[in-house]
């Protein structure tokens, strides 16, 4: 009788242990970022999903594995765990095709994904969350921040379209976790509000994107 | 006749060209940490001072440099510009002793200095210009906001005493640009009016990093 594994057995023990888990809110677009690089990378994620809006991430077990209340959080077997949706970037992507070999294109990927988190996310996320998926009454006491998400969500396109008239690609002169991350909440801008058409070359960029192998939309899940 | 730079004319040429300049308010805790790190390196910048409130880096000839207005922006001889403090930080320590050597380590450099940017500055940086350095009456149309700073800059501060209570550093288990990154404005958050006092592994971390060989306090400038 032959063993279940048969010839593979350590290689088989092996993927069971080192598929780390993905703590994740589907719609968020942070967590689509490391799934999308994931899916490219070939690398196995395990998704373990919570609500939207039923505040999970500040109770007590998740504040466990990340006292800042946030998703993605990337959990391994062993206990460690990584959170910051571009630092998950980072960490799946070194010495791969999605991360520049030279140091200069690796120090211009962290500038745009610096930017795209304080500069970027903070107006075109926010604006989807409440605009989109936040319920009604809880968006009506916010809707005096609106005109300032929208400001300076434009002032954001605005410099991804003076770049995008210029280059291809965010970093490296090449596709790279950089693009990842800003593609994460530009794709979707929309449901917060922002119209692309002022900004033709983000709308190339776009669908430059998307038409690369391995890409998955926002919606794909396993 | 001896040739000026007799025996070292190379050497002090290549010096002079590869010096590159940082475009920098001295008040600003983003460009402080620049330049703490690259004393500790050994780098060499030149420093090109802007005003805190005149708006130079929202000028035309700015924003030739960094269409995102901001400071600092490291800027080399043959043209290339970096912005972002913590891609500046990243890209002067790779390979060096402030930077982890292991993947993992890197890693968590990166998961502290997303948090920094998004979670920390936003509230702890931001607080600290308008209580401290803003005209009266600008601060007057933004006091409504000082809750909401004070409220999400502590919780900050609370992750942080989280993880120093039971380590030393933020990344790798050493000194690295992650504590270079959180110092920056934590060590100045009293001008934002944020008590230390209730979180005493901050204070005790803020103590270790400014007793570091190398260390410099913000107002040093050269």
């Amino acid at each position: 009788m032959e063993a279940p594994f048969s010839g593979d057995t350590d290689e088989c023990r092996e993927a069971l242990i080192v598929v780390p888990v993905l703590h994740q809110m589907q719609l968020s677009g942070n967590c689509y970022k490391v799934r999308l690089a994931a899916r490219q990378l070939g690398v196995e994620l395990t998704l373990k999903d919570y609500g939207l809006l039923d505040g999970a991430t500040r109770k007590l077990d998740f504040l466990a594995k990340n006292p800042n209340g946030r998703v993605p959080v990337l959990e391994f077997e062993d206990g460690r765990r990584l959170a910051e949706s571009d630092a998950i970037l980072w960490y799946l992507s070194e010495d791969t095709f999605l991360l520049p070999a030279d140091r200069w294109g690796r120090a211009e990927v962290l500038q745009w994904m610096f930017f795209e988190q304080y500069s970027h996310e903070p107006y075109i996320a926010v604006a989807r969350f409440w605009l989109r998926f936040a319920p009604q009454e809880d968006l009506e006491k916010r809707r005096h921040l609106i005109p300032e998400w929208h400001a300076k969500g434009h002032a954001a396109l605005a410099v991804m379209q003076v770049h995008l008239a210029r280059h291809d690609w965010f970093a490296g002169g090449r596709y790279s976790i950089a693009d990842i991350a800003l593609y994460g909440y530009t794709h979707c801008a929309a449901d917060g509000g922002f119209d692309l058409a002022a900004y033709p070359a983000v709308g190339a960029w776009l669908k430059r994107v998307a038409s690369l192998r391995g890409h998955v939309p926002l919606e794909v899940t396993w």
